[in-house]
Order: structure tokens, then C-alpha cells, then sequence
């Protein structure tokens, strides 16, 4: 099921999204919240008429760093021996569609394409054959760095932590497995040119991996995203650009860069 | 005003603690939150009788590295030319009394005693001569650090963000003027030993600056916290320590380590 937020007449609402072809996609309005026990009400409204917002409001989005080798060493870094994580707080999550607001203390915004996994149930010290378990879906993430803040400053949270910094959507797909997720087309396109593309495979740490090293260390909440690293192929972005990450299974989101106000 | 947060017969309010000696403070409870129009109202509870929380629920802790020369120095580390921060999540967070969890994967836990601003009211891109205007107070904080897992990890989501690795107390004190928050004696003892002694004026960046410094990149939310950096003298914490930090005209936050269970 592909699980969209959105807003419709000053109302936040959760809808089922039907429908394959993309003018034509329909929200079945979810009574309930998705994290626990929901039903379908059949009340249905074209996504043409809705704003979508992001799919979830994690409390925290954790991060991985350089998890494509070919990604690590385009920006001349060595490939690390174990993953290393990073926040993108909640401030920086905006949705499909929403603008990315090019901020005025850097002149190097990137893109940077990438899986996020959607956590479904608290959990803490999460042992790798149950991460299936608190797994609730995937969506697709842009975390959108300001580069060159980001080789000034020791630790990332300016660099990677503006507002807008953090595009989340258009939905979250809950039907895929881990092995599936684990093996799909990831790709972002700038202005309609493709500028990365590569395939979860190449992940150095899987995604079981990933989420058993966080929750070493700290509870997941339902709602908190997981990003799992970008392929080789980041580069910048500008005013006026719109950027879109695309995953195979599950969707593109889209976005456009302006000028912060 | 000293205002506390606590629970009491399974609710959870706030109040503000009258008197002077510890021992017989009390909590004059709060009718609405402290961040908007609110209230005392007269009904009175003794300290004793309840259990403290942490003062605020933070939507995001901003915390910054190296501010204090001395302490960047006896880490062997270069003193930056420019603040830079990270995150601790809201996870993190526990309160005055609360027990601090020594993690498995860690075998080496520090100390960081840190003076700890509290956001008052959502803002971005805050002018120097308007910080005084988003502070809501100030409070004691504990930048718990898995020091060898720090010393791995490129950046510091798992060393710095574990569970109970953000301890914030044991209020927070509304009547401190930036001017007299930017010159205080700030202590940490384990076990009744001193181990860090400075004061808040040897900050490198000033808490004004800081507060320019990340409200340039992000929306601060009321209840956001901004830890200030660590004087000398950090040091291992071990299970049993009971660790202090106190920070003159603000109180004493005390927490006992255990072993996570």
C-alpha cells in the first residue's frame, strides 16, 4: 500500500493512494493513524486536488554518511570501515512538491538521492532478524547538503540541518520487502537530466545493518527515518532547478529550489 | 522564576519552585505553559513529593563543540575558527534524578557539564541585538559523550545521542539577563570530586553568537535547547558515579549512572 499525507481544506489527513497512472491517482482516506490499527473509510478525493505534505513527521530523520563507495570517493573521502550517522531534525522535512529554499549562508547546495526507510514501532537494541519488524515502509529522500558549509564545519547539523533540507515522499510503500528494498533503481534527474543514478545493492552497510547499529544506541520512534546513503553523481543545485528522486517501487518526488525569502 | 516540570499522580505539569533551601522547595503548579500566557495557581506542592522531568521537551537539542579553548586543547584537538554544531535528539533527554544507561557499546563515557539555553519562541535568522528576545532561560545540562565511539565515528549521532545521554535540569531559570548568563561558575563533581570548573564568560563564542550562528539555518521551536560547550576537565564516568553539574544562580543537576539493562 502506498500511504500519502496530505492536507484538504485546512485538514491533515493519511490516504491509501490508488491508481497507476500519475494524473490520475486517487486517496482512499485512512480512518486511524497508519502506525496502528487503521481502516480504509472509502471516502475517496483525486490526489489532483489535495496538497500532499510529507508522508511522515519524524521526530528524528537519522543519517548515514558515505554508504556508496563510488559516492565517498567522488568527494575524495576513504571508504569508511563502519557506518557513521548523523540528525536531520524535524524543522528541515518538507513534502513532495514543496520548495527547497536555497539558504543565504552557503553557494554550494547539492543533491544527494536517497532510500529512506519509515520505522514503525519504538524499538530500541534491535536485533537483525526482527528489523523486518519495525520496518513500516519506504519512501524516497533528498538530503540536500550545503557542501561547502559542510567542508568548513566539523559536524554537519548547519550543513545538513537547514530548513527544507530534507524533502521526504511522495508516499511511503508499504509492500516491499527487505530483500526487495534492498535491491532497487535509485535515480535523480535536475532539470529533467539525470544526475545520479545507482541501485540500493551497492549499499556498503544493508539496511538490516543500518538500523541494528542506530538502535544500538538510541529508541526509534514510529515515524523516524532512516536515510541510507546516496549514490555516486551528487552536484549542485540552483535557483530555479527542479530536482527529482526517483525509486524504483515506489515513486518520484519532486522538487524546486528558490531563493530563501 | 524558576520553573520545573514534573509529574505527580501520573500527571505531568509545571510549576515554579519557591524557596531556597533544598529541602524544602516547593512547586507552585502552573495553569497553562510556560512558553505562552500562563498563571500561578496558588496550589502548592513540596518538591519532595514529585518527581522532577526534564524542564522542557526539546524538539530539537543544538549543541556546539569546542567553545571552551582549554578543553579543545586537552582533548589534543585544534581550536576551531568557527562554532560548529551537532544534535542530540529528543530521545536523549532525561531528566534531574533520572538515571544515565552506560550503553553497551561504549566503554568509555564522559562527563561534559554545559550551561543550556532554552528557546522561548520560534524564530529564524535572529538578529544579534534580538537573541535576548528568544531566550526563555537557562538551565543545567550534561552532554553525556561515549568518548571511544566518538573517537571512531566521523560524526556523532551514536556517541553523543544515545539514550539518557542528554540529562537537563533541574529547572529552568527565567531571570538570569544574557549579560549575567555569560558569566557564570559552572561545576561538575562525581561523587562529590571536582572534576570540571570553569566559567561561562570563557566561552569562545558567545551565547549570542551561537544563537546567530544556527537560527541563520533553521527555525528554532519554543523548548529547543542550545548547549554551549564544555569547560576543562571532562573525564569517565563509571556505573554507580553519581555525577553534578551546577551552574551558579541556576541549581544542580544530579544523576546516578547504571548499567543499561
Amino acid at each position: 500500500m502506498r500511504i500519502a499525507r496530505f492536507s484538504i481544506d485546512g485538514n491533515v489527513a493519511f490516504g491509501a493512494v490508488e491508481g497507476d497512472k500519475p494524473d490520475e491517482l486517487v486517496l482512499d482516506i485512512i480512518k486511524g493513524i497508519p502506525f496502528a490499527d487503521f481502516e480504509l473509510s472509502g471516502t475517496k478525493v483525486p490526489v489532483s486536488k489535495v496538497r500532499l505534505l510529507p508522508p511522515v513527521l519524524p521526530n528524528k530523520v537519522v543519517a548515514f554518511g558515505r554508504n556508496y563507495a563510488e559516492h565517498a570517493k567522488e568527494l575524495g573521502n576513504e571508504v569508511p570501515d563502519t557506518p557513521f550517522a548523523f540528525f536531520k531534525p524535524s524543522t528541515s522535512v518538507i513534502g513532495p512538491g514543496a520548495e527547497i529554499q536555497y539558504p543565504g549562508f552557503s553557494e554550494e547546495l547539492h543533491h544527494e538521492a536517497e532510500l529512506a526507510v519509515v520505522i514503525g514501532r519504538m524499538c530500541r537494541e534491535v536485533p537483525r532478524e526482527r528489523v523486518k519488524d519495525v520496518v513500516f515502509g519506504y519512501t524516497a529522500a533528498n538530503d540536500v547538503t550545503a557542501r561547502d558549509v559542510q567542508k568548513r564545519e566539523k559536524q554537519w547539523a548547519r550543513a545538513k540541518g537547514f530548513d527544507t533540507s530534507c524533502p521526504l515522499g511522495p508516499w511511503v510503500e508499504t509492500d516491499l520487502s527487505l530483500e526487495q528494498a534492498s535491491d532497487l533503481t535509485i535515480q535523480c534527474t535536475v532539470n529533467g537530466q539525470q544526475r545520479q543514478l545507482g541501485r540500493t545493492s551497492q549499499m556498503i552497510t544493508s539496511i538490516e545493518d543500518l538500523i541494528v547499529n542506530i538502535s544500538e544506541a538510541m529508541t526509534l520512534l514510529p515515524g523516524d527515518v532512516i536515510l541510507t546513503g546516496t549514490p555516486e553523481g551528487v552536484g549542485p543545485l540552483s535557483v530555479g532547478d527542479e530536482v527529482a528522486v526517483s525509486i524504483e517501487g515506489i515513486g518520484t518526488l519532486t522538487n524546486k529550489v528558490v531563493k530563501r525569502g
